[in-house]
């Protein structure tokens, strides 16, 4: 088999088994190549991926050993993101009635959402989940995006327990905008107690739906150790939830000029080299 | 830029943008190279592709032309994918009270939900749909999965009509096993008049939610191009949806004896080379 060939194969298996660390016999197995040449091989993509800015490949030597590929969209290309997102976000036709923001097809977007998972990816990578976790329903898409570039697997709170779930644990929320009793419940065999999280949801406003999930997930012993959300409000500015990240700014809706303003949150536009 | 360079690039990008027809101009801008070049470039990968079963990539000559890549899980592929899923879960430790079998863990994996949403895709690719269509709340992974495979988006109905999504068409049903009258909804916005969709869901038993979801589909004047569900129960035989394509069949849990019949359904038995 030439180079050209398993340079095809072993970037393809990395990007489809982010977050793992796959031992390098793996490939001289599949590939029927030397170990020698294999090492070569994972070398030439870890120096392009580097050149290119397409995500960071780490290799360790050893018996244990192996090579990892983890999505890197940061700095720049995380908030050329946002301000796509931003621009598309930004039209006063995608405001309902109530002053509400349409953002359904965005993060049912296949693409967007694992664009997004890739930045989330990256940034939570380093604090070592175990699990993502979203409550349903929008946050799914980009929280199943995140938890594929993770490596890890996704845990989704529903609003009502299912019987087709078994024994659940339930909380009663208020929620912070609507000011509404709601629940959510989360199936025992979903979550391992102990277990370290990442929470990733769509949208916050006031912020008691992820305060909610946090108490839910006191339940589990969860340790969280980290937050993300796609698009947070800037009203109002004091969230029931502290320590989280957001990648874009709800700024304003503006009913009678007809207007809408979002905007990449001001972490992605110092990283990104932009003045905030 | 050397061709390791230019191969890891242009394998990366064509799987992160299936279904999706790639000019070569785009790369010719991206690396700086000649167009011969990703010209040789392509061929090697798509020789690569080929050789090793790893998905298509298909090339169109003209000013139009361009290349795409579509994921090939097909053939002894998705076999080995069903059968790997058929032992996961016939497991009688996931039969819950009531005689249901917990799916969650698997429905809600990125990885699985990723393969699963290979072997829809690589199905329905030649019907030309132009959505894919889900109900909320646990099909939305490989419905996700498989969008993203096709390079079209996604749309899930609703249990109820949210405030944040707009005017919405709703219906009444009866689902088919429980006898109970639900609701689901879907956005006036969400799917435009008139589309070429391909329903994706995780289970079905008689089929009332996917009679449902047709149904509502038709209040958008939608074709139904194709419809994939992972599981489907053995029991009852009729089912209130037609032409359907499932991936597993659960054939019996046996409470009193304690066991779990899950195997691939015949037609992936068939195309996969077994006797069904």
């Amino acid at each position: 088999m030439r180079r050209s060939e398993r340079l095809v194969y072993i970037t393809k298996y990395l990007l489809e088994h982010p977050g793992e660390t796959i031992s390098l016999k793996t490939f001289v197995t599949a590939l029927g190549a030397a170990k020698s040449s294999i090492s070569e091989d994972v070398a030439l993509i870890k120096g392009a991926m580097d050149q290119m800015g397409l995500g960071r490949v780490e290799t360790e030597l050893g018996a244990a050993g192996g090579v990892q590929y983890l999505p890197g969209r940061e700095g720049e290309r995380a908030l050329a993101l946002a301000w796509e997102l931003s621009t598309r976000l930004s039209d006063f036709q995608r405001v309902l009635p109530g002053g509400f923001l349409y953002l359904t097809d965005v993060v049912f977007s296949p693409r967007v959402a694992a664009r997004v998972g890739e930045v989330f990816a990256a940034r939570f990578h380093p604090c070592r989940p175990d699990y993502v976790v979203t409550v349903e329903t929008k946050g799914i898409p980009i929280a199943l995006a995140t938890a594929y570039s993770l490596g890890v697997p996704l845990v989704a709170a529903r609003r009502e327990s299912r019987v087709t779930e078994g024994s659940a644990v339930s909380i009663t929320y208020v929620s912070g905008s609507s000011r509404r009793l709601q629940t959510m419940s989360l199936a025992r065999r979903a979550l391992p107690t102990g277990a370290r999280v990442v929470i990733i949801d769509d949208f916050m406003k006031a912020g008691g739906t992820l305060r909610g999930l946090q108490e839910l997930l006191t339940e589990f012993k969860a340790e969280i150790v980290g937050t993300g959300v796609l698009m947070v409000t800037a009203d109002p500015p004091e969230k029931l939830v502290q320590d989280y990240l957001a990648l874009l700014v709800l700024e304003e809706v503006d009913e009678v000029g007809q207007e809408v303003r979002v905007r990449p949150s001001s972490w992605l536009r110092q990283e990104g080299g932009e003045e905030p």
